[in-house]
Protein backbone atom coordinates (compact mmCIF):
# COMPACT_ATOMS: atom_id res chain seq x y z
CA UNK A 1 0.00 0.00 0.00
CA UNK A 2 1.14 3.36 -1.30
CA UNK A 3 2.03 5.42 2.44
CA UNK A 4 0.00 8.49 0.10
CA UNK A 5 -3.11 7.58 0.37
CA UNK A 6 -4.70 8.41 3.45
CA UNK A 7 -7.43 5.89 5.39
CA UNK A 8 -10.82 7.10 6.00
CA UNK A 9 -11.13 10.62 7.34
CA UNK A 10 -8.07 11.90 6.91
CA UNK A 11 -7.13 15.06 4.82
CA UNK A 12 -8.98 15.92 1.61
CA UNK A 13 -6.48 17.57 -0.14
CA UNK A 14 -4.12 14.30 -0.29
CA UNK A 15 -6.85 12.53 -2.31
CA UNK A 16 -6.91 14.94 -4.49
CA UNK A 17 -3.18 14.71 -5.37
CA UNK A 18 -2.70 13.85 -9.23
CA UNK A 19 -2.65 10.96 -10.43
CA UNK A 20 -1.13 8.50 -13.58
CA UNK A 21 -2.91 8.44 -15.20
CA UNK A 22 -4.65 11.33 -15.11
CA UNK A 23 -8.41 11.41 -13.73
CA UNK A 24 -11.01 12.42 -16.47
CA UNK A 25 -12.99 14.28 -14.66
CA UNK A 26 -13.57 14.89 -10.53
CA UNK A 27 -16.27 16.93 -9.96
CA UNK A 28 -18.88 15.26 -7.95
CA UNK A 29 -21.80 16.20 -10.24
CA UNK A 30 -19.73 15.76 -13.46
CA UNK A 31 -19.00 12.32 -11.93
CA UNK A 32 -22.54 11.36 -11.33
CA UNK A 33 -23.77 12.70 -14.72
CA UNK A 34 -20.56 11.02 -16.32
CA UNK A 35 -21.02 7.54 -14.94
CA UNK A 36 -22.29 4.33 -16.76
CA UNK A 37 -22.62 0.77 -16.11
CA UNK A 38 -19.88 -0.69 -18.62
CA UNK A 39 -19.94 -4.02 -20.94
CA UNK A 40 -18.15 -2.69 -23.86
CA UNK A 41 -15.49 -0.27 -23.10
CA UNK A 42 -12.73 -1.70 -21.25
CA UNK A 43 -9.26 -1.60 -22.20
CA UNK A 44 -8.06 -4.70 -20.29
CA UNK A 45 -5.31 -2.77 -19.15
CA UNK A 46 -4.01 -4.07 -15.57
CA UNK A 47 -4.93 -1.56 -13.00
CA UNK A 48 -3.03 0.11 -11.08
CA UNK A 49 -3.15 -0.47 -7.42
CA UNK A 50 -2.97 2.76 -6.25
CA UNK A 51 -6.04 4.27 -8.06
CA UNK A 52 -7.71 0.80 -7.08
CA UNK A 53 -6.66 1.77 -3.16
CA UNK A 54 -8.21 5.08 -3.65
CA UNK A 55 -11.47 3.20 -4.85
CA UNK A 56 -11.89 0.79 -2.34
CA UNK A 57 -10.91 3.29 0.56
CA UNK A 58 -13.78 5.82 -1.16
CA UNK A 59 -15.85 2.62 -0.86
CA UNK A 60 -14.98 1.82 2.81
CA UNK A 61 -16.07 5.28 3.63
CA UNK A 62 -19.82 5.03 2.73
CA UNK A 63 -22.59 5.47 5.81
CA UNK A 64 -23.52 2.38 7.30
CA UNK A 65 -25.87 1.60 10.02
CA UNK A 66 -25.05 1.84 13.13
CA UNK A 67 -21.30 2.56 12.03
CA UNK A 68 -21.46 -1.39 10.95
CA UNK A 69 -19.80 -1.16 7.67
CA UNK A 70 -20.66 -4.73 6.97
CA UNK A 71 -18.90 -5.02 3.47
CA UNK A 72 -15.95 -7.13 2.07
CA UNK A 73 -14.75 -6.77 -1.18
CA UNK A 74 -12.58 -9.56 -2.71
CA UNK A 75 -10.43 -8.36 -5.64
CA UNK A 76 -10.01 -10.79 -8.22
CA UNK A 77 -7.89 -11.23 -11.54
CA UNK A 78 -7.74 -14.81 -11.79
CA UNK A 79 -8.17 -16.06 -15.37
CA UNK A 80 -9.93 -19.26 -14.37
CA UNK A 81 -12.20 -17.75 -11.63
CA UNK A 82 -13.44 -15.50 -14.19
CA UNK A 83 -13.73 -17.87 -16.84
CA UNK A 84 -16.30 -19.91 -14.47
CA UNK A 85 -18.29 -17.10 -13.36
CA UNK A 86 -18.86 -15.80 -16.80
CA UNK A 87 -19.83 -19.43 -17.81
CA UNK A 88 -22.48 -19.22 -15.22
CA UNK A 89 -23.35 -15.80 -16.55
CA UNK A 90 -24.22 -16.68 -19.98
CA UNK A 91 -25.96 -19.72 -18.61
CA UNK A 92 -28.26 -17.69 -16.85
CA UNK A 93 -28.46 -15.35 -19.47
CA UNK A 94 -29.86 -17.94 -21.67
CA UNK A 95 -32.71 -18.39 -18.66
CA UNK A 96 -33.75 -14.99 -18.88
CA UNK A 97 -33.77 -14.92 -22.52
CA UNK A 98 -36.29 -17.62 -22.06
CA UNK A 99 -38.85 -15.40 -19.89
CA UNK A 100 -39.58 -12.79 -22.57
CA UNK A 101 -41.59 -12.52 -25.11
CA UNK A 102 -40.50 -12.62 -29.22
CA UNK A 103 -40.22 -8.57 -29.26
CA UNK A 104 -38.32 -8.60 -26.13
CA UNK A 105 -35.94 -11.82 -26.37
CA UNK A 106 -35.18 -10.42 -30.29
CA UNK A 107 -33.91 -6.67 -28.24
CA UNK A 108 -31.73 -8.61 -25.98
CA UNK A 109 -29.89 -10.88 -28.40
CA UNK A 110 -28.11 -7.48 -29.16
CA UNK A 111 -27.42 -6.54 -25.90
CA UNK A 112 -24.12 -7.23 -24.40
CA UNK A 113 -24.66 -8.39 -20.55
CA UNK A 114 -20.94 -8.61 -18.67
CA UNK A 115 -17.45 -7.57 -19.13
CA UNK A 116 -16.09 -10.11 -17.46
CA UNK A 117 -13.09 -11.41 -19.34
CA UNK A 118 -12.81 -8.09 -20.61
CA UNK A 119 -12.29 -6.25 -17.96
CA UNK A 120 -9.17 -5.97 -15.62
CA UNK A 121 -10.24 -6.85 -12.64
CA UNK A 122 -13.34 -7.87 -11.13
CA UNK A 123 -14.33 -6.87 -7.44
CA UNK A 124 -17.33 -8.99 -5.05
CA UNK A 125 -18.91 -7.13 -2.76
CA UNK A 126 -20.25 -8.69 -0.16
CA UNK A 127 -22.81 -7.99 2.89
CA UNK A 128 -22.08 -9.73 6.60
CA UNK A 129 -24.71 -9.08 8.71
CA UNK A 130 -23.28 -9.86 11.94
CA UNK A 131 -20.82 -7.49 11.88
CA UNK A 132 -21.66 -5.43 14.85
CA UNK A 133 -24.11 -7.35 15.65
CA UNK A 134 -26.27 -7.75 18.29
CA UNK A 135 -27.38 -3.99 18.80
CA UNK A 136 -26.58 -3.04 15.23
CA UNK A 137 -27.75 0.73 15.89
CA UNK A 138 -30.83 1.55 13.20
CA UNK A 139 -31.10 -2.14 12.10
CA UNK A 140 -34.09 -3.24 14.87
CA UNK A 141 -36.93 -2.17 13.26
CA UNK A 142 -35.46 -2.56 9.40
CA UNK A 143 -33.29 -6.00 8.84
CA UNK A 144 -32.45 -4.62 5.26
CA UNK A 145 -30.36 -1.49 6.67
CA UNK A 146 -27.29 -3.64 6.37
CA UNK A 147 -27.63 -4.93 3.06
CA UNK A 148 -28.65 -1.07 2.14
CA UNK A 149 -25.36 0.20 3.77
CA UNK A 150 -23.10 -2.45 1.35
CA UNK A 151 -24.73 -0.66 -1.49
CA UNK A 152 -23.91 3.13 -0.71
CA UNK A 153 -20.43 1.80 -0.64
CA UNK A 154 -21.28 0.13 -4.11
CA UNK A 155 -22.15 3.68 -5.39
CA UNK A 156 -18.86 5.64 -3.89
CA UNK A 157 -16.74 2.79 -5.54
CA UNK A 158 -18.37 3.44 -8.90
CA UNK A 159 -18.33 7.25 -8.63
CA UNK A 160 -14.52 6.52 -7.55
CA UNK A 161 -14.14 4.41 -10.58
CA UNK A 162 -15.68 7.22 -12.76
CA UNK A 163 -13.13 10.08 -11.49
CA UNK A 164 -10.19 7.93 -12.00
CA UNK A 165 -10.88 7.42 -16.02
CA UNK A 166 -12.47 3.68 -14.98
CA UNK A 167 -15.39 2.38 -15.87
CA UNK A 168 -17.39 -0.14 -13.46
CA UNK A 169 -20.06 -3.03 -14.42
CA UNK A 170 -22.38 -4.60 -12.02
CA UNK A 171 -23.06 -8.12 -13.12
CA UNK A 172 -26.41 -9.44 -11.89
CA UNK A 173 -26.95 -12.79 -14.25
CA UNK A 174 -25.41 -15.10 -11.06
CA UNK A 175 -27.32 -16.82 -8.75
CA UNK A 176 -25.75 -15.91 -5.01
CA UNK A 177 -25.02 -19.87 -4.02
CA UNK A 178 -23.03 -20.51 -6.91
CA UNK A 179 -20.95 -17.31 -6.25
CA UNK A 180 -20.69 -18.35 -2.80
CA UNK A 181 -19.00 -21.69 -3.37
CA UNK A 182 -17.07 -20.24 -6.32
CA UNK A 183 -14.96 -17.80 -3.87
CA UNK A 184 -15.41 -19.93 -0.87
CA UNK A 185 -17.41 -17.27 1.00
CA UNK A 186 -19.23 -18.87 4.24
CA UNK A 187 -22.41 -18.00 5.33
CA UNK A 188 -24.17 -16.28 6.44
CA UNK A 189 -21.78 -13.62 4.01
CA UNK A 190 -24.29 -12.94 1.31
CA UNK A 191 -22.64 -11.37 -2.05
CA UNK A 192 -24.49 -8.29 -3.07
CA UNK A 193 -22.35 -7.67 -6.29
CA UNK A 194 -20.15 -8.54 -9.08
CA UNK A 195 -18.14 -5.68 -10.23
CA UNK A 196 -16.16 -5.30 -13.21
CA UNK A 197 -13.64 -2.77 -13.01
CA UNK A 198 -10.89 -0.68 -15.78
CA UNK A 199 -9.85 1.50 -17.46
CA UNK A 200 -12.02 1.97 -20.44
CA UNK A 201 -11.79 3.46 -24.03
CA UNK A 202 -14.80 6.10 -23.19
CA UNK A 203 -17.90 6.19 -21.52
CA UNK A 204 -21.30 6.09 -23.42
CA UNK A 205 -23.07 9.16 -23.07
CA UNK A 206 -26.62 7.40 -23.57
CA UNK A 207 -26.90 4.02 -21.11
CA UNK A 208 -26.46 1.41 -23.14
CA UNK A 209 -29.81 0.04 -22.92
CA UNK A 210 -31.23 3.05 -24.24
CA UNK A 211 -29.06 3.05 -27.04
CA UNK A 212 -30.50 -0.82 -27.18
CA UNK A 213 -34.16 0.49 -27.29
CA UNK A 214 -34.67 -1.87 -24.33
CA UNK A 215 -35.98 0.96 -22.12
CA UNK A 216 -35.88 4.93 -21.83
CA UNK A 217 -35.08 7.14 -18.80
CA UNK A 218 -38.18 8.72 -17.03
CA UNK A 219 -37.65 12.54 -16.30
CA UNK A 220 -37.02 13.54 -12.94
CA UNK A 221 -40.48 14.89 -12.48
CA UNK A 222 -42.41 11.67 -12.94
CA UNK A 223 -40.49 10.04 -9.70
CA UNK A 224 -41.37 13.76 -7.34
CA UNK A 225 -44.02 13.67 -4.86
CA UNK A 226 -44.62 15.98 -2.45
CA UNK A 227 -45.81 15.76 1.40
CA UNK A 228 -47.72 12.59 0.21
CA UNK A 229 -47.37 10.02 -2.45
CA UNK A 230 -49.36 10.96 -5.53
CA UNK A 231 -49.34 14.53 -4.54
CA UNK A 232 -47.35 16.43 -7.09
CA UNK A 233 -45.31 20.05 -6.34
CA UNK B 1 -37.72 24.50 -11.83
CA UNK B 2 -34.59 26.21 -12.97
CA UNK B 3 -34.27 26.22 -16.62
CA UNK B 4 -30.16 26.10 -15.97
CA UNK B 5 -30.95 23.10 -14.28
CA UNK B 6 -30.33 20.31 -16.96
CA UNK B 7 -31.61 17.22 -16.84
CA UNK B 8 -29.59 13.87 -16.62
CA UNK B 9 -27.53 13.67 -19.52
CA UNK B 10 -26.69 16.96 -20.37
CA UNK B 11 -23.67 18.87 -20.54
CA UNK B 12 -21.78 18.26 -17.44
CA UNK B 13 -20.07 21.75 -17.55
CA UNK B 14 -23.80 23.30 -16.58
CA UNK B 15 -23.76 21.01 -13.61
CA UNK B 16 -21.02 22.73 -12.46
CA UNK B 17 -22.32 26.49 -12.36
CA UNK B 18 -22.09 28.39 -8.79
CA UNK B 19 -24.77 28.51 -6.73
CA UNK B 20 -26.13 30.23 -3.73
CA UNK B 21 -25.26 29.12 -1.65
CA UNK B 22 -21.61 28.20 -2.74
CA UNK B 23 -20.97 24.71 -2.49
CA UNK B 24 -17.95 24.61 0.48
CA UNK B 25 -16.85 20.92 -1.76
CA UNK B 26 -17.09 19.64 -4.94
CA UNK B 27 -14.00 17.23 -5.83
CA UNK B 28 -15.80 13.94 -5.46
CA UNK B 29 -12.73 12.24 -2.83
CA UNK B 30 -13.14 15.49 -0.65
CA UNK B 31 -17.12 15.09 -0.85
CA UNK B 32 -16.37 10.98 -0.28
CA UNK B 33 -14.67 11.95 3.11
CA UNK B 34 -16.74 14.82 4.02
CA UNK B 35 -20.01 12.84 4.22
CA UNK B 36 -21.52 12.60 7.63
CA UNK B 37 -24.70 11.14 8.66
CA UNK B 38 -26.11 14.09 10.24
CA UNK B 39 -28.72 14.65 13.24
CA UNK B 40 -27.32 17.67 15.39
CA UNK B 41 -26.12 20.53 12.83
CA UNK B 42 -28.61 21.02 10.87
CA UNK B 43 -29.59 24.97 10.95
CA UNK B 44 -32.91 24.47 10.24
CA UNK B 45 -32.60 27.04 7.12
CA UNK B 46 -35.28 26.04 4.23
CA UNK B 47 -33.93 24.52 1.34
CA UNK B 48 -33.23 26.46 -1.99
CA UNK B 49 -35.34 24.76 -4.30
CA UNK B 50 -32.77 24.84 -7.21
CA UNK B 51 -30.03 23.23 -5.02
CA UNK B 52 -33.18 20.48 -3.61
CA UNK B 53 -33.53 19.64 -8.05
CA UNK B 54 -30.06 19.64 -7.70
CA UNK B 55 -29.57 17.26 -5.52
CA UNK B 56 -32.50 14.86 -6.14
CA UNK B 57 -31.07 14.63 -10.17
CA UNK B 58 -28.41 13.30 -8.83
CA UNK B 59 -30.05 10.57 -7.25
CA UNK B 60 -32.02 10.36 -10.33
CA UNK B 61 -29.19 9.78 -12.38
CA UNK B 62 -27.92 6.69 -10.64
CA UNK B 63 -27.73 3.09 -11.72
CA UNK B 64 -29.98 0.49 -12.25
CA UNK B 65 -30.74 -2.40 -13.06
CA UNK B 66 -32.44 -3.16 -16.38
CA UNK B 67 -32.75 1.03 -16.60
CA UNK B 68 -35.71 0.46 -14.11
CA UNK B 69 -34.99 3.35 -11.98
CA UNK B 70 -37.55 2.03 -9.46
CA UNK B 71 -37.26 4.97 -7.05
CA UNK B 72 -39.77 7.53 -6.01
CA UNK B 73 -38.97 10.59 -3.87
CA UNK B 74 -41.54 11.91 -1.76
CA UNK B 75 -40.49 15.65 -0.10
CA UNK B 76 -41.74 16.40 3.03
CA UNK B 77 -42.59 20.03 5.05
CA UNK B 78 -45.11 19.54 6.82
CA UNK B 79 -44.93 20.01 10.23
CA UNK B 80 -47.45 17.53 11.58
CA UNK B 81 -46.37 14.52 9.51
CA UNK B 82 -42.68 15.49 10.72
CA UNK B 83 -43.93 15.18 14.13
CA UNK B 84 -45.81 11.95 13.66
CA UNK B 85 -43.01 10.79 12.39
CA UNK B 86 -40.66 11.81 15.13
CA UNK B 87 -42.78 10.28 17.93
CA UNK B 88 -42.82 7.07 16.19
CA UNK B 89 -39.03 7.21 16.03
CA UNK B 90 -38.92 7.86 19.90
CA UNK B 91 -41.02 4.88 20.68
CA UNK B 92 -38.84 2.81 18.02
CA UNK B 93 -35.47 3.91 20.27
CA UNK B 94 -37.17 2.71 23.45
CA UNK B 95 -37.78 -0.18 21.79
CA UNK B 96 -34.49 -0.78 20.35
CA UNK B 97 -33.18 0.38 24.39
CA UNK B 98 -34.77 -2.35 25.70
CA UNK B 99 -32.64 -4.40 23.85
CA UNK B 100 -29.56 -3.65 24.64
CA UNK B 101 -27.40 -4.56 28.00
CA UNK B 102 -26.86 -1.87 30.62
CA UNK B 103 -23.31 -0.40 29.35
CA UNK B 104 -24.87 -0.17 25.74
CA UNK B 105 -28.01 1.37 26.89
CA UNK B 106 -25.84 4.09 28.53
CA UNK B 107 -24.02 4.45 25.53
CA UNK B 108 -26.84 4.77 23.83
CA UNK B 109 -29.03 6.87 26.03
CA UNK B 110 -26.07 9.85 24.66
CA UNK B 111 -26.49 9.24 21.21
CA UNK B 112 -29.09 11.49 19.62
CA UNK B 113 -30.55 9.08 16.18
CA UNK B 114 -32.57 11.69 14.19
CA UNK B 115 -33.00 15.46 13.40
CA UNK B 116 -36.62 14.88 11.52
CA UNK B 117 -37.83 18.05 13.34
CA UNK B 118 -34.48 20.24 13.03
CA UNK B 119 -33.96 20.10 9.35
CA UNK B 120 -35.92 22.13 7.00
CA UNK B 121 -36.70 19.42 4.88
CA UNK B 122 -37.61 15.66 4.47
CA UNK B 123 -37.43 13.17 1.48
CA UNK B 124 -38.81 9.62 1.62
CA UNK B 125 -37.32 7.25 -0.57
CA UNK B 126 -39.06 4.12 -1.79
CA UNK B 127 -38.92 1.28 -4.39
CA UNK B 128 -41.52 0.34 -7.07
CA UNK B 129 -40.90 -3.27 -7.96
CA UNK B 130 -43.29 -3.25 -10.76
CA UNK B 131 -41.64 -0.37 -12.82
CA UNK B 132 -40.02 -1.79 -15.95
CA UNK B 133 -41.68 -5.52 -14.71
CA UNK B 134 -42.43 -7.99 -16.02
CA UNK B 135 -38.71 -8.64 -17.13
CA UNK B 136 -36.60 -6.63 -15.59
CA UNK B 137 -33.27 -7.35 -17.07
CA UNK B 138 -30.68 -8.52 -14.81
CA UNK B 139 -33.28 -8.99 -11.99
CA UNK B 140 -34.50 -12.86 -12.78
CA UNK B 141 -31.55 -14.36 -10.29
CA UNK B 142 -31.78 -11.71 -7.88
CA UNK B 143 -35.07 -10.25 -6.45
CA UNK B 144 -33.24 -7.66 -4.40
CA UNK B 145 -31.22 -6.05 -7.35
CA UNK B 146 -33.78 -3.34 -7.59
CA UNK B 147 -33.59 -2.60 -4.04
CA UNK B 148 -30.26 -2.34 -4.26
CA UNK B 149 -30.67 0.35 -6.99
CA UNK B 150 -32.61 2.68 -4.94
CA UNK B 151 -29.97 2.37 -2.05
CA UNK B 152 -27.36 3.62 -4.94
CA UNK B 153 -29.53 6.74 -5.80
CA UNK B 154 -29.64 7.13 -2.37
CA UNK B 155 -25.65 7.95 -2.29
CA UNK B 156 -25.88 9.87 -5.37
CA UNK B 157 -28.56 12.26 -3.02
CA UNK B 158 -26.36 12.35 0.20
CA UNK B 159 -23.10 13.17 -1.77
CA UNK B 160 -24.93 15.81 -4.07
CA UNK B 161 -25.94 17.46 -0.23
CA UNK B 162 -22.76 17.14 0.97
CA UNK B 163 -21.47 19.37 -1.76
CA UNK B 164 -23.97 21.35 -1.59
CA UNK B 165 -23.36 22.43 1.77
CA UNK B 166 -26.10 20.57 3.20
CA UNK B 167 -25.94 17.69 5.50
CA UNK B 168 -28.33 14.43 5.28
CA UNK B 169 -29.60 12.50 8.37
CA UNK B 170 -30.67 8.46 7.64
CA UNK B 171 -33.37 8.01 10.25
CA UNK B 172 -34.26 4.11 10.10
CA UNK B 173 -35.96 3.45 13.41
CA UNK B 174 -39.47 3.17 12.15
CA UNK B 175 -41.76 0.34 10.82
CA UNK B 176 -42.34 0.09 7.39
CA UNK B 177 -46.37 -0.15 7.41
CA UNK B 178 -46.38 3.34 9.70
CA UNK B 179 -44.52 4.99 7.45
CA UNK B 180 -46.74 3.70 4.41
CA UNK B 181 -49.58 4.43 5.91
CA UNK B 182 -48.38 8.33 7.13
CA UNK B 183 -47.77 9.32 3.68
CA UNK B 184 -50.48 6.85 1.51
CA UNK B 185 -48.02 5.09 -0.20
CA UNK B 186 -49.28 2.26 -1.70
CA UNK B 187 -49.06 -1.19 -1.88
CA UNK B 188 -46.58 -3.12 -3.20
CA UNK B 189 -44.27 0.63 -3.19
CA UNK B 190 -41.88 0.02 -0.14
CA UNK B 191 -40.06 2.72 1.77
CA UNK B 192 -36.54 2.40 2.23
CA UNK B 193 -35.11 5.63 3.39
CA UNK B 194 -36.39 8.43 5.72
CA UNK B 195 -33.83 10.94 4.90
CA UNK B 196 -33.62 14.51 6.77
CA UNK B 197 -31.84 17.28 4.65
CA UNK B 198 -30.95 20.75 4.73
CA UNK B 199 -28.15 23.33 5.42
CA UNK B 200 -26.18 22.37 8.58
CA UNK B 201 -23.19 24.72 10.48
CA UNK B 202 -20.58 22.35 9.57
CA UNK B 203 -20.32 18.87 9.51
CA UNK B 204 -18.01 16.46 12.02
CA UNK B 205 -15.08 14.88 10.80
CA UNK B 206 -15.51 11.85 13.04
CA UNK B 207 -18.23 10.03 12.78
CA UNK B 208 -20.77 11.07 15.50
CA UNK B 209 -21.13 7.29 16.84
CA UNK B 210 -17.78 6.74 17.06
CA UNK B 211 -17.79 10.08 18.92
CA UNK B 212 -19.72 8.41 20.93
CA UNK B 213 -17.91 5.59 21.93
CA UNK B 214 -20.44 3.19 20.01
CA UNK B 215 -18.36 1.89 17.42
CA UNK B 216 -15.16 2.58 16.17
CA UNK B 217 -14.24 2.28 12.37
CA UNK B 218 -12.58 -0.88 10.98
CA UNK B 219 -9.55 -0.14 8.58
CA UNK B 220 -9.90 -1.25 5.12
CA UNK B 221 -7.30 -3.85 5.05
CA UNK B 222 -10.12 -5.77 7.29
CA UNK B 223 -12.19 -6.19 4.69
CA UNK B 224 -9.95 -6.64 1.84
CA UNK B 225 -9.50 -10.23 0.44
CA UNK B 226 -7.62 -11.17 -2.96
CA UNK B 227 -9.42 -14.23 -5.61
CA UNK B 228 -11.17 -16.19 -2.96
CA UNK B 229 -12.42 -15.32 0.21
CA UNK B 230 -10.17 -14.93 3.24
CA UNK B 231 -6.72 -14.31 1.15
CA UNK B 232 -5.25 -11.43 2.00
CA UNK B 233 -3.01 -9.76 -0.50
Amino acid sequence: MNALLPPTGLDAADLQAPVVPVAPATGLYEVIHRRRDVRSEFTGEPVDPEVLHRVLAAAHSAPSVGLSQPWDFVTITDDLTRRAFFEHVQAERKVFAAELDAPAAERFAGIKIDGVMESSLSVVVTYDATRGAPGVLGRHAIADAGLYSVCLAIENLWLACTAEGWGTGWVSFYREPFLRELLGIPEPIRPVAWLCLGPVTELQQIPDLERAGWRARVPLEAVMHSERWGLRA
